[in-house]
């Protein structure tokens, strides 16, 4: 019997990841040798192994190596990266996010106008390791519900993937227990794209029986997703190929859902939907 | 047997309507005739009597008086009616507070730059309709849970006395509710001197057995600190002078309180805190 099998919508790349490896497969043809990407230009391995055959290799710092050309990923790199190397004479093609980009202005904006930046998001993520460097000294990474000591006038800003849910969760905290507010600024940095895929990840779930999230297993965005499908209470599986999918979890199911995070290549998703068709046929 | 009566710190005139009466009596001595305000200076009749004897009249609008010198209450007036004023070549003397005069500027501040202006407050409030004439064609004043359609970017301001938990409440629903805003920003236009005798009136319902609140039935801010001192359960009278005190209210108290609202004179205090120890001893 042919199972339902439902892809969420905007499953997979997303618009800066795609847009990154656009930049960088470009950079590939234009320019000869020299040519390095700061850190894999996403995570996935048979990108980045396209690339290294094009001439574009990754690497995890600036120095040890004739870099003629540097690629910067979507995630965006620390401010003073950006000048460390600009010192270097080095050409940068910035494939930063444009709303990375924007989250970045915003925190150097509100810092040099004397407000204390809060980032809703993870601090380890290099993403908000970007952002931070932009954001003054007073700024701070808020994740759940440690406050530090608020400042009168503070901006809040956010990782462009956190869920909107846990946005106004820590904004609400923050309006209630901040006594003494001259102003509350807040900026919404969300990533249309991860928003829209966190909503039909949601609506796919709740009409499955079996979730199957596809993506890296340190891939922020792509826990989130799986996170989303178990609050929900579906059976979810998180992995990282079709490899992992395993027959049992599929064959009982009667109508199966996919979501895939903003790194996972559509020929992995491609992958997925054939195994499941094959263990369910 | 002597009662222990306890005066909350900041009972009585505020700030801005201790400034706005001697504002008026600094110009009844200076101007001869043609002194008036708009409106009466403060909501008690023994002040306004006292500034007539001295000719400074209240009106209720600038037509059909030969009008010199206009003197402008403390809760402000609406952005037209100033420019009406003007256009007459009247002699204009600003008493509007200073608290309200921020939250006006920043009204005009936050229309200009394309912000929808929500107004925390009363909208029968004179001082809320003063400040909602400068918040531009999208404003709109809020007082409970019925919200307007919210645009993408809205700037929060409130009317100078209503309780920061209220203005919180409405802050936190805003930011729950508001699935697509761009920006948030809520600037703190409540009056220092407001809440303190909030806090102050708080602490002394708190230990006592009666609270006796006293200013005008129609006060907004005296109406709030009765409402707050019902609401942490002791017993509460409103009046609006000594002479409606009722001995039976406490005679049998261990403990009296009693607080003032913003445009109570302090001699009303003083005849209300006489006529209890009268009754008590």
């Amino acid at each position: 019997m042919l199972k339902d099998i439902v892809l969420a919508e905007g499953s997979g790349f997303c618009f800066g990841v795609k847009r990154a490896i656009d930049i960088a497969f470009d950079v590939a043809k234009k320019h000869k040798d020299g040519v390095f990407t700061l850190g894999p230009i996403i995570h996935n391995p048979q990108v980045v192994e396209k690339l290294k055959d094009l001439g574009v290799y990754p690497i995890d710092d600036i120095y040890g190596q004739n870099i003629k050309t540097l690629i910067i990923r979507a995630h965006g790199i620390p401010k003073e990266k950006f000048e460390e190397i600009k010192k270097l004479g080095i050409e940068v093609i910035d494939a930063t996010c444009p709303f990375v980009k924007k989250a970045q202005n915003l925190a150097e904006k509100l810092a040099s106008e004397g407000y204390q930046v809060l980032i809703i998001g993870d601090k380890e993520h290099p993403e908000v390791k970007g952002i931070f460097s932009y954001a003054g000294e007073k700024a701070v990474v808020i994740s759940s519900d440690e406050f530090p000591i608020l400042n009168k006038k503070i901006g809040i800003i956010q990782q462009t993937t956190q869920p909107m849910s846990k946005v106004k969760e820590i904004v609400s905290k923050i309006v209630n227990s901040h006594n003494e507010f001259e102003e509350i600024r807040i900026f919404n940095t969300l990533c249309n794209f991860t928003s829209r895929r966190l909503e039909t990840t949601e609506k796919v779930a709740k009409q499955v029986d079996v979730m199957i999230v596809v993506g890296g297993k340190n891939s922020a965005n792509t826990t989130q997703l799986a996170k989303l499908c178990k609050s929900i209470g579906v059976k979810t599986y998180h992995i990282e190929d079709a490899q992992e999918i395993d027959k049992e979890w599929v064959e009982s199911a009667k109508k199966i859902g996919i979501t895939a995070g903003a790194s996972t290549p559509q020929w992995i998703i491609d992958e997925v939907i054939d195994k499941i068709k094959k263990f369910t046929n």
